[in-house]
């Protein structure tokens, strides 16, 4: 009876002890200087229009290292600096152009996968569709490659885009969210998923030394949109075959050319550029103290590295905007709060969450390496969070609460309250001066993928908040149209006060936000389960 | 009471005298050919993949009236031919490339306007917003253009697209199709449209005179779609100053930046040619020829042209396709109709259904031209259905019926029946054999923007089907991604067997389909209306 699920069902029906009534009088004043003095849209189109892509390590990201930590220090704040972590090259691109030339010429719409290297100048060759997405596919296409650009990934269908591609949740949706999740541990899961990971990088090895020139992916989203992203960023990690996703109707189109034959010809051009002169990724800390002798603090954390495609807004520059914003309205109110409020804009968060990894190993608990494990690249990520035992640092108990924002600028809806009940009620008192500006769920059930797991992961209250998902997954998720315009400043706004009201509850509250028990290694498994097939190939 | 509308009203109550019953053997052999040995894709696929493009007098559109005359012989049918009309220059763009090179860089996602000249090789300039829709503006920015790219579209603000982009017909919405729309005459109305026709010369002319190097226009549809359409075709009346459209994401960046300033710098290179050898466009006309000694006949038309920036897919390779499967299936058939089954496949729609008006005017009817008014470009369309009186050519009653296809690759759902109600209960009946596949409404209501007005117009029966909307007019329609993999296979293959038997029904009936009466000049117009001020502007 020892099981996680057990233990957090007995949390769920606990009372709730950490209520406290809110301030409606500071709400107020938030409201007043985020409403009527914002500078959230502000903060986020220069983040987007003037610096754009911040993928970590490039030059971008580096200038909005910079310019944030300067807007902190200028606005007040205290301690505010760089921590820095392992991470691997940067990459950037000056220039890149991409043209069928034969049998007609035509402009295709293509982008450069990240870390891939610049072709040699501006080369020309024969397509070859030979769709591969596993090891054994090689020996396929084996003799055929050289000289060529390599289509890998097996054409589909035009889409049918059948639901609107923006939208904001209905009530009966938001009522979904609110299902406890019973956990699932598959301790196997993640070895599977990590000797998947040097596919990439045998593929690569695959097609140099079949002498390929280049190669090319489908973009996953119809619509002449295309992403760019991948993942080979460690350092002497990086790929040797120049790659580029290319739009999925120009893609489509050449792979039926090809069939047809002859095979198309295409000009590819990729200016891109590595940065070597440091491999390590920052994050960006500010605080504003709070009075508590123990040193406890509450935090909210965005991500600031983005993809390459777009200028990074709805992911997220939007979070990381209105993360700053929080702290500007906390800083112009000259709030003292008890617990000092920390501020952290991550790095590494689209190689895995791997910024606010760093910050949770280096402050908060450490996880045992398993022996012989990778530790580079993405098996960091799927390796992390199944380490055992876990080891507090001397920092634990002092991080009282951490809240995320990364779902883009829909309006704040409620927030997910990762499977800790006892928090339930307190949120709910803390929404309660939301409730006309759209936001007052509180949902049980936990959400990933965003830097708040390993936090949540050692026992930390770590939330993410709920948002309107508008075009988000529809378009805008790390495709070339995730810019400034696709932002909405109301809900930017309505996020930042919500954010800044829950921080100064939270750094205020005469007792810390309950916490569930502290993690062991789960035994939920399923005993009657056979390993996917797929999983072992 | 000799009003149109009170003579259509009594139209409408009379008896079906035209119904004939459905062969359904034949109905049975059209099935088989068309479904079990469809070629419409393989057609449309060669007019799009391979082809591409067909701006009216492009090599594109060249090529397309070559192929499709040698198939239309290479299938049996007799007097497959080109018919010529006067157009103005060809254009095409062998490549384009666009981009912010300061602040930073940037690829931008753009298209050259048709019929605009070439850039001087790569030019690079900064961007001025300039926002101008009618002449009044031009004195705001009289001075600033010299040297500078001028940005004359107002940016707007990002999208909120909040219904599905793919989506069929229901019978609720079928059913609202089928409402009488009373004619409304406003015979001023075109003279004040032809009165600002000629803003597009007037821009390109202060342009050139103030030295601006280029022009941009913000594209109409977020999500980096781009169309490039222009309409200055005329021999002698092309621009001076080259232009481009740019995706609405990046064209509003620049424009934020610009507003901030320093204004971005953006490098241009616009290689498009125009071709002069020869400003006749040709329609494409083939025939299975009838046994009526009187020469009589029905028509299927689809305009074949297409605008610049996909590949005339959906607009309209997809119905050319159709119209020629339907001639393909037919002559497979071995089919030896009553009336000659002519097909026609239109040039200049794009400019102003001007391949089936130049075939009306030569065959059918012709309309007084008013003295002095301009008969070039648009105001050829605007004018013509404004001139009066009407004078039958010698073929005017040797046509029967004509069948028009041009609303993308969606199912046929039933056909607008042109306010003709002695044609509704015929049509009924012609489709009962395809109410299983999806088709069995006949909407009374008048249909407009293709090439079967100008048949209609004249008195002619003449009809456009009603096809499943799909992503047409959301994200298709004139755009980059009017690509062969967004049309839809089953779809095509049900609207070219239901035109086939249209087609024979139409060309075996006993009787010829019923026709409205002789048009004479209307004299609906609303007595009590002003002018609006803004089309005296």
């Amino acid at each position: 009876m020892r099981t996680a699920a057990a233990i957090v069902a007995l949390a769920l029906f606990a009372s709730p002890l950490g209520a406290q009534s809110v301030d409606r009088a500071e709400v107020g004043r938030i409201l007043d200087e985020g409403l009527n003095r914002s500078e959230v849209m502000r903060t986020v189109q220069h983040l987007t229009d003037h610096i754009g892509p911040r993928l970590t390590n490039s030059p971008g990201m580096r200038a909005a290292e910079d310019w944030t930590l300067s807007k902190f220090r200028d606005w007040g704040l205290k301690n505010a600096h760089k921590e820095g972590f392992d991470f691997g090259r940067g990459w950037w691109i000056e220039r890149a152009s991409a043209r069928m030339v034969s049998p007609r010429p035509i402009a295709l719409t293509a982008i450069p996968i990240a870390w891939t290297p610049a072709t040699a100048g501006k080369i020309s060759a024969p397509v070859i569709v030979a769709p591969m997405s596993e090891e054994r596919h090689f020996a396929r296409y084996r003799g055929q490659l050289a000289g060529k650009i390599v289509l890998v990934t097996l054409p589909n269908d035009g889409s049918e885009p059948g639901d609107p591609a923006f939208r904001r949740y209905s009530g009966d949706e938001l009522a979904k969210l609110d299902v406890y999740d019973q956990p699932k541990y598959d301790p196997e899961a993640s070895d599977r998923r990590m000797k998947r990971l040097d596919y990439s990088s045998k593929l690569d090895a695959f097609l140099k030394a079949e002498g390929a020139v280049a190669y090319a992916t489908m973009s996953p989203r119809d619509g002449k949109l295309v992403h760019g992203a991948g993942y080979l960023f460690g350092a002497g990690e990086t790929q040797q075959v120049p790659g580029v996703e290319i739009a999925a109707e120009d893609y489509r189109r050449l792979a039926r050319l090809a069939k047809q034959g002859p095979a198309p010809v295409v000009e590819l051009e990729n200016v891109v550029h590595f940065v070597d002169t440091d491999t390590k990724a920052y994050n960006i800390i500010a605080d504003i103290p709070g009075s508590d002798p123990s040193g406890a603090y509450v935090m909210a954390g965005a991500h600031m590295d983005s993809w390459v495609a777009g200028d990074g807004a709805v992911d997220n520059g939007a979070g990381v905007a209105m993360v700053m914003e929080a702290a500007r309205i906390l800083q112009a109110m000259g709030v003292k709060p008890k617990r000092t409020i920390r501020f952290a804009l991550w790095a590494g968060e689209e190689q895995g969450l791997l910024g606010s990894m760093a910050y949770v190993e280096q402050h908060i608990a450490a996880r045992q390496r398993k022996p012989g494990s990778a530790d580079t690249g993405l098996a960091r990520f799927y390796g992390w969070a199944n380490r055992w035992p876990i080891t507090r640092q001397p920092g634990y108990g002092q991080l009282a609460a951490y809240f995320n924002l990364d779902n883009g600028s829909g309006k704040v809806r409620g927030i997910y309250a990762e499977g800790n009940g006892a928090v339930v009620p307190i949120f709910r008192e803390w929404f309660a001066p939301f409730g006309s500006m759209g936001a007052n769920t509180v949902a049980i059930r936990k959400t990933g993928g965003t830097d708040h797991v390993f936090f949540s992961a050692v026992g930390i209250p770590a939330f993410q908040f709920i948002q309107d998902p508008l075009d988000y997954g529809s378009r805008l998720h790390h495709t070339s149209i995730d810019t400034f315009d696709h932002i909405k400043a109301d809900d930017m706004r309505q996020g930042a006060v919500i954010l800044a009201s829950f921080l100064l509850n939270a750094a205020n509250a005469d007792k810390a936000l309950p916490r569930m028990p502290f993690p062991t290694e789960p035994n939920v498994t399923d005993p009657f389960a056979y390993p996917n097939p797929d999983d072992l190939d």
